[in-house]
């Protein structure tokens, strides 16, 4: 008995399962869907509703969609989620970014991080500019 | 006695305080200085250390001005750092950040650190594509 | 030379570590110790006194068994604490927690993630009826 | 210009807006709107994306309307959200929360952070029968 | 209703609360408590059990009091915790922490909330020497 | 093609990044280079920048080099950041932590980080001394 659910493959999922797994295929014009989705599969509703979320979230608005996926690498690497970074990563590179870029990101990631903590440790008041 | 350092303003600033508040206006084309560093002047080590990290790491690089300033603004609001979101929303505003470019910011990073949390709670195993 | 610490079974525990374990167990109606416990028995006062928290805190009171568990699950998913989402839904599930709930526990940590985010970044100023 | 964006209130808002701050209105049988969904008008497709989880996540399930506030808080508590306490907690109240129950609550909540720490920073070995 | 609970001051308080604040002053050799044991004295079980803590905790042991103290302050400034950065600054400055000292401890909770971020975000591997 | 860099060895270093491993291994008088370092070596003007700070930050000051240690290592448990902890705790130790205070250390970060919680989730007011 563990906390770890496995993923479920294709194979043996429930025709509401795939109908998920084959909007993820679809949209993202590929022909498989990684583990993330195939373990949140084991709660349907909420594969469902988390995967419209980042449809609906993810897809070209006023930002374009590498910007878009910038900032979920950004956002991940600050929360330390391994496999989110490396997801994320994975699909920032397949729109785009270059070595040199997700450099950077990770400068501005770890220095905003350093910022951050000096700034609510001072308690910095806000300037009447800002308000 | 207290935590909150008061910021130092311009005319009571040491030479060496005034010569990073100088360059802060130099570099940003501006004629005013934000109450981080007039607070960070207490300690002028660290006001210079940290002016330069930024100084560097915000420059015009692979990643564009606007976008790096929409990931720092990222990462403050997952950090939850009232000031910050407050500073570099502002910064990516003169920059050209519009509110529907920052709404669907927000959008991401709430979302993110949604399925961060997931991603651990269910310790998903990377998949091989992404090793 | 290692940051990691070894787990200290009951056959090489001194007397006062011993008299924990043996509480634990009376009070977990158990025969064994979770590594833990067997970690933090590097420091004996530490492990008495964690373990005295535990005890008090987590003992049946207004709210039950079972809904405590699931508090401090939530908590440890919410952290991504991989070892204490393991030992505690385990606990949880001993207790009675299904499958079903367990799922739906996670997508509240994940959502509450999502909001807690959007509120501080727009800095939502608090209703009356709330003060 | 700033951070902060200003409620938006019904006799203001679109129809868009007005058609979720009515289902919000009815879900919960009361016949006001608090801060939070006010604030997230000034992203329609947002609010309505944020009011369909909220809705569907904490609708009653396998865990009852109570619990599942009470995990709502807790993570709220834990990730020192101030205004998520005041609005979930005051939610968890009518839902039927007696003082007793949030004392322990927040006992769980400061002593989950404690062993967290504790198990990340000794690098706890997970159990075998844990896996 | 609120989520905030007014401090309870010794005049009004039970004898259960007033022994722990007449312990808390004997200790500290002072004749005033800070406003987090009198919201704490709501429930009296977590007051006593939480300041059992903080003596046993800081008591003088391996390491010295200011020394504590200090780590103490670098914690509540990494977890951007107001109140604590308050009332353990104004506890390390009685112990003995000068300007100086308290400029370089933030300095170093900055700079590891960077590297921190850094190791994460880069997934690098611990080197045998650590192991 | 993966988020994880290969550690850079020096055979395998430019010039530049020899200069900074060369300055890392006189200022600490040791012999080799930790994998953060190599790790970062990916990103030549990122590793020069953090080696800066770093090595101004940790050099002797108002805070003895073993203080400074123990506060980077707190900050790092807190964070549950692993290699951060195993590599700051290796060099406390050779700046001579014991084991005795590490375990007093790890003591106060996770007390620190249950009344951190407490007080931010009770929204206590900060005592007029404190301002």
């Amino acid at each position: 008995m563990s906390a770890r659910r496995e993923p479920i493959e294709y194979a043996d999922a429930s025709p509401e399962v795939r109908a998920v797994y084959d909007d993820i295929m679809a949209t993202r014009k590929t022909d498989w869907v990684n583990n993330f989705w195939k373990v949140l599969a084991h709660d349907p509703p909420t594969l469902r509703r988390i995967w419209g979320s980042i449809k609906e979230v993810m897809a070209p608005g006023a930002l374009d969609p590498l910007t878009k996926e910038l900032l979920y690498v950004a956002v991940s690497a600050s929360n330390s989620c391994r496999y989110c970074i490396a997801s994320h990563s994975a699909a920032a590179r397949r729109k785009g970014m270059t070595e040199a870029q997700y450099s950077e990101l990770l400068a501005i990631v770890g220095l905003a991080n350093e910022t951050n903590r000096l700034v609510s440790a001072l308690d910095v008041p806000v300037d009447e500019a800002f308000l």
